[in-house]
């Protein structure tokens, strides 16, 4: 069966035609044998086609790398080796001639004929490329075939020898080494079409838009969010949410060498506190309780309970429609309250010197991660100050009315002007990071402190970043006689906070402290443009899913 | 007005006596007598008080200390000297004769004579001994006699000098030196009665029982709960506290230093997922969420997103309306997920090793803190070994039938038989602390992965301290078919979880994990016999305050 049976070919009309070249065919007869040629001409292509298919068979039927490649059974535990597996950031030239063996996701593939296939090869922000060969009595035709017909994002468990690449693979991050598959073996497949490449995913805006000669897919935020899954796993986005913890963990990291403790105080809410802001309502067994729109009151009855400095990591709940790029309806907080000995400044200090610390740590230790999102997202390096711009809401207000904004729009600084405040700081003073402090008593909430000489303005401060606020926080009112008065000023009945009034009447000590939004910072950090994306599964009005 | 003025006493009514003696006087005449007499003494007292009143107004005049006493205006962050204040945990008996400055709290304040006033200060969990005694110049009797009554609990800025004391001082947790008193200012008041003393809430259970002397106020745990702010301040809860976040703080110290990551996923669910344990429900604009049970989805999408090791620290919420000594509804989960190479025990072996980094943790670096709640809850050493004992349900099983128990009661082990286990565990082996693998499939979520050759038993374990499940854990299934063969079986609806099904399509690694109630772990480590004692604020079915 193995032997090539030539194709039947029927014998050519050229003598025929020209013994007949006085009289000549009839139209119909050159029809007819026309399509008698092109019948032959098939029946031969489809011989061909049969031959090679039973080649294939037959070679098929002696396939010795069997054991080197498909699809791995389930994985259940069934067995424990304990054979190292290695991370492609660790593959290098020196390795060269070493056997590895990786687990990693197939980012594309490109077959080369019938004996070569290309496979991007990626663990998170690392990728590298992987080839595999026929090889006599290593790699058959149909194991390069097979992993030819890899769907992408396909997770393969490969083994194969470094080989220090001749020049720099520019399309894998680990560029210096390729990696000859020796084995190959499918570890989890997809049972699904993608809704988009992971490739087109992290293309940055910018070649959609400058490259003429491509037409790239955009895939679009709405989309991305809908299959998020998929959009994590992007070298941007691993690196984003890495970036994220680094935040959270160079808070803990300031905060802890300063004597804070962590804490974490319920999410469910017997009342409707801090009126103002809407609330969301839960079914609590037979009657209701409300989602807690920040830790501001547990974390001041902490203080009240002699804790001295506390922070928390944790979700806040927003019942506002606000559609905007910078609103969910939950995010992490990253809030802190600590006793003052004498003045306010204590506080905003210490979140200044917080706030530098992330900043620095970022800088300093997750430069990969940077310049991962960058390359999807371009944005100025941040930039920061020393010794930290600090205005007065006064002075803000002039410097917006230099500009040329109108000063009876400024009771407040909406957000376009908190932009335009940013622009113009930057262009001054070449810092995106600076603080306001002193807001007007009538923009700030009910426990906050006023200032001692003028009653209108408070002891309270705000954060911003390229233009943004951040963080809000101040001095709070600890003297109980002085907060019900704020709170029946600001239309808050004392007698629906009892437990929060309470905890002032029992003795507490002066205190303030501040609440950050960790996307906001992530956000701004990176200049992503939408909070949604510094958020892994972001929640917001119209959002609830994944 | 200084000089003393004698008071009128009038004359004695005895020559007059003497000479009535053979007459004698009628009895109304005597009665009248006496009634003059009694007259005149209440007139003489009178006197007397007025004259002690207006001395004591004329030693006012001349007080030469009202500026190292008194009530300190509000604090509004007037001014800022910068002169720094000490930890009463600092003095030590090498500052003898230095002078510091300290805010505290009064403890208690016991007045010997109308010279001298004894205060016991605290500063969380330490304490001090600090007197102030009529000195001339320095300390006026009006400023002892101000500084006497002191209400407990009063929050004062005190300035003294250190003085290493003759004796050890029981009283205090720093009883080497005592502080003698040359200013006090009261920072925050009282005003309110405090609901409990502090050290009547820091007696220990077994104080209160054996002493027949003195009848104690039993702070009962709902009256503790329900002024928790009070509650907190003994230096017990001080401790737990600290512990809390010494438990969390290790907990990402190990897993950081093994590659894993923080995520925060959404507490807000469009669905409520994971049948079988209740969800709350929350208005959501126009329609509904479900606040999760766990992270469980989430995290098992971000293993899906090629995350590869992921943690979470946050609020988990159930409505079960359990009121046990065990159950809240709304605790801290320390949840983990993490990709499987070969075989599900690389998590629980990691897990295992986690654990003992904390237990390890807590007992060198908070020997003090442990200490500190030992005096109020007794409680013999948590003890584990260098191998973690491993028993397999089955075994588990055996040991109970062993003991007595009727194995056809059997086919999950209940609380009552947890603890009878952990009884049995600790008296053979010595350990409070053991893992139990291979549960029946049919007791496990429909996410547990089945046994390779047993498909009743499944790849998943649990965690005990001191006979109670702290951690449940197992391998996952990563296949969408199977996962959906299993939900079915279950009675879930594939098509109610599409987004989580949906991760699995797009091909996910093996994988697996657990989820940690932290205030369990507390509880049971401290032996604190309720775990409402391990929570800030703890809710549960009928608890929604403070």
């Amino acid at each position: 069966m193995a032997e090539e049976q030539p194709a039947q070919i029927p014998p050519t009309q050229e003598p025929a035609a020209e013994g007949a070249e006085a009289k000549g065919p009839s139209k119909s007869e050159l029809k007819k044998r026309a399509k008698e040629a092109e019948k032959a001409k098939k029946a031969a292509e489809k011989a061909a086609k049969q031959a090679e298919l039973e080649a294939q068979k037959a070679a098929a039927d002696v396939d010795f790398a069997t054991e080197f490649y498909g699809k791995a059974p389930l994985n259940q535990s069934q067995s424990r080796t304990g054979r190292p597996r290695v991370q492609i950031a660790s593959l290098n030239p020196n390795m060269d001639g070493e056997t590895v063996l990786l687990r990693a996701r197939v980012q594309t593939s490109r077959a080369q004929g019938n004996k070569m296939v290309f496979l991007n090869l990626r663990q998170r922000i690392d990728s590298v490329q992987a080839l595999l060969t026929v090889t006599p009595e290593k790699v058959s035709k149909q194991m390069v075939k097979w992993t030819a017909g890899l769907q992408d994002e396909s997770i393969v468990l490969v083994e194969g020898v470094v080989k220090k690449s001749p020049e720099i693979i520019k399309s894998a991050t680990v560029g210096d080494v390729e990696l000859h598959i020796s084995q190959i073996h499918l570890v989890a497949g997809l049972e699904s079409r993608l809704p988009f490449t992971v490739e087109d995913a992290a293309r940055p805006e910018t070649e959609i838009e400058t490259n003429d000669e491509v037409q790239y897919k955009r895939v679009l935020l709405d989309t991305r969010l809908n299959n998020r899954i998929v959009d994590l796993r992007t070298q941007t986005n691993q690196a984003v949410f890495k970036l994220q913890h680094g935040i959270s963990y160079f808070f803990r990291e300031y905060l802890e060498s300063k004597g804070f403790i962590e804490i974490h105080s319920p999410k469910l809410q017997g009342a409707a506190t801090e009126s103002g802001a809407s609330v969301f309502k839960v079914g609590y067994f037979k009657g209701n309780a409300f989602l807690a729109q920040s830790p501001q009151l547990a974390k001041q009855m902490a203080i009240a309970a002699d804790f001295e400095r506390v922070y928390e990591i944790g979700p806040v709940f927003r019942a506002e429609d606000s559609n905007t790029h910078r609103h969910l309806t939950e995010f992490i907080g990253l809030d802190l309250e600590m006793v003052i000995e004498e003045h306010y400044h204590e506080v905003m200090e210490l979140i200044d010197s917080l706030l530098k610390h992330v900043f620095k740590g970022l800088k300093e230790q997750y430069a990969k991660e940077i310049q991962a999102v960058n390359r999807q997202f371009p944005a100025e390096e941040f930039k920061w100050l020393d010794e930290t711009l600090r205005l007065t809401f006064k002075q803000a207000v002039d410097i917006l009315v230099e500009d040329g904004v109108d000063r009876s729009s400024l009771d407040d600084i909406n957000t376009e002007n908190e932009k335009r405040l940013g622009r113009l700081v930057k262009a001054k003073y070449d810092t995106d990071y600076f603080i306001v402090d002193k807001f007007p008593m009538e923009l700030r909430p009910f426990y906050t402190m006023p200032d001692p000489e003028d009653p209108t303005v408070s002891n309270s401060y705000d954060f911003f970043m390229r233009g943004e606020e951040i963080l809000s926080g101040a001095q709070r009112i600890h003297d109980p006689t002085l907060l019900a008065e704020k709170m029946r000023s600001k239309g808050v009945d004392p007698a629906s906070m009892p437990a929060y009034l309470d905890a002032f009447k029992m003795g507490c000590p002066p205190h303030g402290g501040g609440g950050i939004g960790l996307e906001r910072v992530l956000m701004l950090f990176l200049k992503l443009n939408n909070v949604r994306r510094a958020s892994l599964f972001p929640r917001d009005p119209k959002r609830l899913e994944p």
